[in-house]
């Protein structure tokens, strides 16, 4: 393409193996071109800008010193893989990222050597790191075999207990590890939480281009005799101000903080490190996450992610919406109800503006938790709010909400809490992938004794069931909807609690009753639009609830037709696996009832549109259809009857 | 009873209230009372001693102090917790703990006022006592009222991740809340870790009498002008010598560390803390778990769980048992496997005893892990360890398993490393009652792409799944059984690996066929022999795996019989839905089949021994007996047909 950069040097390097013979001047020139076409990358494919152009000099000083894919370098999250995957050989399909067929927006085993260990959700880096190690020095077989072991892992991720667990294991098994913290006091949101205030002591007055090291840890690591990079390290550590007792406590030795936009300062501390660690040891690097891009720097959220854009502008090409996203109907919805109960709070876990809670803490402050990376303390937590009176709304993605699932049991549904769930991104989300896929949610819930479990089969429904969980205070009740816009129905002015366990016929037709639960509701109305000029109408039915059944409706529906399909986003295990355990319960099937449950099939499905997704999963609109035909057996005759 | 021990001082407290007017003096006769009491009340019914003998005179002194129920008294894990139970109003009931319609083992929310949030799982003590404290801010209402918020919480259970986002989230919001560490060096087992080796430093040396106190927290909470009891706290904060400074920087203040068996130490310091404490607090107490009963001190696991005992010799009153454990049937036969194959490892999170991996450890100590209570990193390290070219077993408990259950889903699923679950305690598992129910697992990982889920039969089966789990090396396994011991099968003196996604028949029956998944398998077959006696015979069958199913046995199944039912020892979601959507996938209810499934019904279950329990659940030999005469519908009008 025209539009691409020019960028000789970087040009040269299709592996790190070719940058084994750049000087450090060289080096420099190599991140600014790999600055400059990673903006160009992301303007045409949009996606995660800003965590990685933060990360430029890090990741070509550590590909420059370490030996990648035999020394294992693990990005945690890998929103800012997207520099390492052009420096390791993925360049050519870079302007693919987060496309069908294109490369992941994620570190990914399956795509290249140079990702050992794939990630998404926060936080895994220092165990999968410690992990390799423990191998390496067991004598695990790997293709590459296995060298050192590096984690690098932002100030945010740190908020995360599974993160300190690693580092708890790890000071106790004192295995060589190196841990580089990015600390860009910003993940997808300002990072909260102790630990943040904690890091930011460590370098608080400090110029921010004073090379800083902690000596303890990192004195003895000092090769003898001194080479030329470790002689100016040397000097450097001397100069030491501040400490990392907090880390030494937990068995690392600590260096830093050291300027992550420096190669002087990376390349001679990354050697020395090489040359002489021992055991776990954390190197503590201040970086800007936008670093060098102005619009990324001058965002909110550093550019964190972004739709396709200008590069000259930093303007964002954003499609036209014809509906409020679904988060942002529940934000609304949520505020209108705290407008008239002070008992109603939120929660969420590092991701205000994602779960639309940003409103919330706007208007009420003191009634909006963001408890940092952290689902597993945000849902007990939330537990007791509802103990102590107050009427919590818990708001986690259905994928992240796997996090606090112990909690969910443990300290929710067996105390029957009314902890109000708000689950976002149900379903399948596009172009971030399997790891992202709120798959399990219905059959995680739906299964737990006293659960109130809804899925949303439109944004004015969202409304109604944001109500409901207001006002269902007997115990605990979850809400799901998916990623992305409304349908376009009209929003009521006032949201309306739901009577409990009961869904809603939307259409009445014959021969074959189709139960939806969730957004599939529109695709099962085009299929039955479609299944119309075949001279079939589907009776139609939004189940609103998996938790509990509409009993009545379900087994009337499935004695007044022939077949009854059940649909959701989800898999196997949820709302048509509810669905079948009452027919069978209630005999059902002793006679005959040609019952199918379409369900997320049993593959996890790459990156591409939701819409393409969803195909993949057989559950558009054409495949209810076929699925209709395919029951009835009329398909194969390519008859209609009436 | 005539065995119970002399406590005039104790019979007069029947509620914290009581103990106002005590003296000091009274209060460690109180103290003595109680624990002579508690080791009592143990003797007779078997249960957790050594944790409540640990915190006796805190207990005393917590309820002394403090004005509960109105203050918040948050036992961590809550196996301590018998001397509250007794000091809160259940004396009178403390003798049927762990029964069937007795007093829980645990707090519980339901039993009593003065439990405000259950525990059975470790670590959400601060989550839960953060919650409270900032409802009572927010003006939450509560039968009660909110006054303090006091956690306790063990060493053992500070090496989770969930108390270390707990604690960075209580630093951040800077609310009062009280932080008791208990800090025994002892868990279930020692505790692992760098926490655990930062904890020790922190007294090192120091005589374990002397009291200490890390006086920059604490002195600021001194009140003006000094009480008696002030004066005395004063005095000790001077003398102090060591420092708290990871938790100061998390925000805590720290006081510590004291003899958490002298009254005299902890008294005027709860006392001064009530009086004057304004953000969060910690207070590291020492105490010994056991203490003050020579047999629990003197064991190995400081009495942490025992069955009833004498108490002059504490000597054990165990049933002769007729076969091994299934714990220890897995323990060996992963032996036997392991001395064959040097790249299988074993992690375990905190239970080495409870998992049977203490014998691996001691056999292979270099490729045995115990990572702390920390089953997020747990599962991402085995993840790694996969990676890393080992063969990873992660022996964690079904109820357990759910604190890692994003990371089975996103490290090891999705990228479909071969890491072998364990999955001890599957199903109901008696006297821990519903908290430790592994009612959820089967669902949870069986809808899991690439999954194998194996569930054992019996002992022999178990052996065969470890070396089926340990021959399979395309992607991630898990197998599990139940508690308790096997049904008394000869075990094979080598397991050999089974065929993936294969059942076995049992019985060629009519009429109707039970698929069995996990140890009913038994109770079917008591079933089938008292069917047998009314002219029905039913086919038998073993699933095996409920993932892969064994279509072609299970169609077959259907094909050949009028009714098929399934059983397995889980929530529905599981094994049972997978054969319905099979069934329904493949047309077979279009014509008709009398299907049925048999899963735990939806409610909790209390504790009970399991047998109880099944029969509350219904599924106990006479439940399938009923189900199968049901489905046959012979049972109405009392005759049978051949």
């Amino acid at each position: 393409m025209s539009d691409k950069p020019n960028t000789p040097l970087l040009d040269q390097v299709h592996l790190p193996a070719d940058m084994k013979g750049l000087s450090d001047a060289e080096l420099k020139l190599l991140a600014d071109e790999l600055r400059t076409e990673t903006v160009s990358a992301v303007s045409v494919t949009g996606g995660h800008l800003g965590a990685g152009l933060g990360v430029v000099e890090l990741t070509v000083a550590l590909h420059a010193v370490f030996d990648t894919p035999k020394d294992r370098l693990i990005w945690d999250v890998s929103h800012q893989c997207y520099p390492h995957k052009i420096l390791t050989g993925r360049r050519d399909r870079i302007r693919t990222l987060r496309m069908k067929d294109g490369l992941s927006g994620f570190t990914k085993r399956s795509e290249s050597p140079y990702d050992p260990f794939g990630a998404a959700h926060s936080s895994t880096s220092i165990s999968a790191a410690l992990g390799f190690a423990v191998a390496r020095d067991l004598g695990g077989v790997t293709e590459h075999g296995i060298g050192d072991c590096i984690a690098v892992i932002g100030d945010g991720a740190m908020s995360a207990g599974m993160a300190y667990e690693a580092m708890n294991n790890a000071g106790h098994l004192k295995k060589r590890l190196i841990v580089v913290l990015n600390d860009n006091e910003m993940s997808i949101a300002p990072p909260v939480g102790a630990m943040s205030s904690y890091l930011s002591s460590l370098y608080a007055g400090a110029p921010f281009q004073e090379f800083k090291a902690a000596a303890k840890g990192a004195v003895s690591l000092l090769p003898e005799p001194f080479q030329e990079g470790a002689r100016r390290a040397k000097e450097m550590l001397k100069s030491m101000t501040v400490g990392g007792t907090l880390f030494e406590e937990l068995g690392f030795s600590y260096v830093g903080p050291i300027d992550g936009h420096d190669l002087d300062q990376l390349l001679p501390l990354l050697r020395t490190v090489k040359e002489r660690a021992t055991g776990p040891m954390l190197i503590h690097v201040i970086t800007k996450k936008g670093k060098g891009y102005g619009p990324a720097e001058r965002a909110r959220d550093k550019g964190h992610a972004t739709a396709k854009f200008d590069v000259l502008t930093g303007e964002q090409k954003k499609a036209p919406s014809n509906a409020p996203s679904y988060t942002k109907v529940f934000a609304d919805a949520l505020l209108a109800e705290a407008a008239e109960d002070s008992k109603i709070c939120a929660v969420t876990a590092a991701m205000p503006d994602g779960t639309g809670l940003n409103l919330f803490a706007e208007r009420y402050p003191s009634r909006c938790f963001d408890v940092g990376i952290a689902e597993q303390h945000g849902v007990t937590f939330s537990a007791a709010l509802a103990a102590g009176g107050m009427k919590p709304f818990c708001a986690i993605y259905s994928t992240f909400l796997q996090r606090g699932y112990d909690q969910v049991v443990h300290d929710v549904a067996i105390q029957r809490l009314p902890v109000r769930f708000a689950i976002d991104r149900a379903g399948l989300v596009g172009a971030d992938g399997a790891t992202h896929a709120g798959a399990y949610d219905i059959a995680y819930l739906a299964n737990l004794p006293g659960f109130i479990v809804m899925a949303a089969a439109d944004e004015a429904e969202l409304v109604h069931m944001v109500a409901t969980a207001a006002a269902y205070d007997e115990g605990p009740s979850a809400f799901r909807f998916p990623r992305g816009e409304g349908v376009g129905v009209e929003l009521p002015e006032r949201g309306q609690p739901l009577e409990i366990g009961k869904g809603q016929l939307i259409a009445k037709g014959a021969r074959v009753a189709i139960l939806s639960f969730g957004t599939r509701l529109s695709e099962v109305q085009k299929a039955a639009e479609a299944l119309s000029a075949k001279g079939i109408n589907p009776t139609i039915a939004d189940a609103r609830f998996a938790k509990p059944l509409d009993k009545e409706m379900i087994l009337n529906l499935a004695a007044e037709h022939e077949a009854l399909i059940t649909i959701e986003e989800g898999a196997v295990g949820g709302f048509g696996s509810h669905v079948a355990q009452l027919l069978s319960d209630e005999g059902v099937f002793d006679e005959g009832l040609k019952f199918r449950s379409m369900v997320l099939p049993d593959i996890f499905i790459d990156q591409a549109s939701p819409e393409d997704m969803y195909r993949v999963a057989g559950l558009s609109a054409a495949d209810i259809e076929a699925k209709v035909l395919e029951v009835l057996g009329v398909a194969r005759i390519g008859e209609m009857r009436a």
